[in-house]
């Protein structure tokens, strides 16, 4: 099958990839529809040092299983269901986990994926592929609500004006009403600017500690310093993005100002799938790019270029919507 | 008056040091005793660039005031009492504070400190000299517990074996019966076993992602990736420590594991004197070197030395206890 492969931080595209093969529980998928994520550039910077094929937002349609014939999207760890942890409900966190085109699992920029069955979940047709294909990121973004009681916020900032910080702000503002945003990016904050909110370049940002919840979306190692120089005393800051570069940073300010430093993941699919159904969030035009799987090198230029939001790959006869 | 002052980094006695200046509010105290805090070392290898008179745990005897003639212990905030943080009750916060023997003011390594009446604590006869000098540190380490809760935590481990982890560990324990302690120094893991305490050698540890909660007292920049490696997924690691240098490691694992970080400084003091009143915490026997004001530089070599434990100035006829 056709596929994308990082192999020693390369990525190139490979016409006769074998197909997956399918574990013990676990469905085939026709891949319809593929994101990039931040996650991904940093995979091929080095991050997990991981090779095989990437990708893990995708929506699809299940071969086989509950859900044959239907379209579906994955959750991205795939637990052992057997640890203490599976049992305690933090799956997620399973330490004998693969992660989808992350971790010791092939990833869904290709025309099939294997997933297991539990890890699926059934798209309505209200539910564009366009829509769905970013239900993996939104999910990511609502889980800072699961860990975190939003509702008492009184002030926050978004760090980034990427795809994650977008969806970040989306999530929180269902719940937070002074909410800004910063980033570098004319452009991308004119999307921000849209939905009503404040969003300012970083050069006019006024640096003090004012914001109670301050969210790293920024995929970069200056997000924490930034987010340190405006939390406030006993404010939370949260990192969404791993980067594979290491912090070089003071953090006194952590402990002289008692800050509560929460990193957040994988989120809750069920929540994101019902915020789309009931239409509390829009995320239509939000795919800029859409690129076939043998335009790997495109399509991940195009993922760093300001200019796009989000870049997708296509196949399987996707619906454009 | 005599005092031990830090200029340019260096700790020197001055015998003839100007007498405290008294603000609006202020209360002079003829100082007892005064305790050698891991922070003053930090002080003295450039953290908060702080020049003056040294010194911020102490028991003294109020000259005036509500606690004219009696033994008092003072907080190291000197808050405003103004703005939007003195009211909302987190003074210890105050944007516009100084801090004694830390920041713009002059600090407890003297005959006199001056201190905010709304700072002291009177200190009844039934705790002695020697356990009062050890409020400062021993409320900081009960600050954890108003922070979190302490009684949900099923496995605990304090990262140190110095004076700070000691009686965070001690604070701890009221609440946690799974803990132990890793430290590097024999001679101080030794304390800790007479307490009934798992005291491991930092040698002998197993690094597995065990503990839900890891307090890191090291006081150094190693503590952190330890605690990184020992935290369970969505468990909580508290900073206790301030370092001078800086932090240069992968912040990944916070966000992979989903783990919070937790800076925790200054605590409330109205807990420690009521747990040092009903005996629930024994604080005899700490005091290891005592010295004259005159030895500033013999107290602060000691309180570098393993064998020490708290290494105090005693003055104007301190009572040994």
């Amino acid at each position: 099958m056709r596929a994308i492969c990082l192999e020693q931080n390369t990525v190139h595209f490979q016409r006769d990839h074998p197909a997956p093969t399918v574990g013990e529980g676990e469905v085939l998928i026709d891949v319809i529809q593929a994101g990039i994520c931040e996650t991904d550039l940093q995979l091929v910077r080095g991050y997990m040092e991981f090779s095989g094929i990437l990708g893990h937002e995708f929506v699809g349609r299940a071969t086989s299983g509950d859900f044959q014939g239907q379209r579906v999207v994955g959750e991205i760890n795939c637990n052992c269901k057997k640890c203490i942890r599976c049992h305690s409900g933090f799956g997620n966190h399973c330490a004998n986990r693969t992660v989808v085109g992350i971790f010791k699992h092939d990833g869904a920029f290709a025309e099939q994926v294997a997933i297991p069955q539990s890890s699926l979940h059934f798209i309505p047709d209200s539910i564009t592929d366009d829509q769905a294909v970013l239900i993996e990121p939104l999910a990511a973004a609502l889980e800072i609500g699961t860990q975190m009681d939003l509702s008492v916020i009184r002030k926050a900032i978004v760090l980034g004006d990427g795809r994650l910080a977008y969806l970040c702000a989306l999530a929180i503002s269902e719940k937070v009403k002074d909410l800004s945003v910063v980033g570098k990016h004319d452009l991308k904050l004119e999307r921000f600017r849209k939905l009503g909110m404040e969003a300012i370049k970083l050069d006019d940002l006024e640096c003090e500690k004012a914001f109670d919840l301050v969210v790293d979306c920024t995929g970069s190692v200056t997000g924490l310093p930034l987010a340190l120089e405006l939390v406030e005393p006993r404010g939370t800051i949260v990192m969404k993005t791993t980067v594979v570069d290491q912090h070089q940073l003071s953090l006194a300010p952590i402990v002289i100002d008692e800050v509560k430093l929460l990193g957040s993941r994988c989120g809750p699919f069920d929540q994101a799938i019902a915020m789309l159904e009931a239409g509390r969030v829009n995320l239509t035009g939000l795919i800029t790019n859409r690129f076939p799987l043998e335009a790997a090198q495109e399509a991940f230029q195009a993922a760093v270029d300001p200019a796009a939001f989000k870049v997708v790959f296509e196949l399987n006869g996707a619906s454009v919507t």
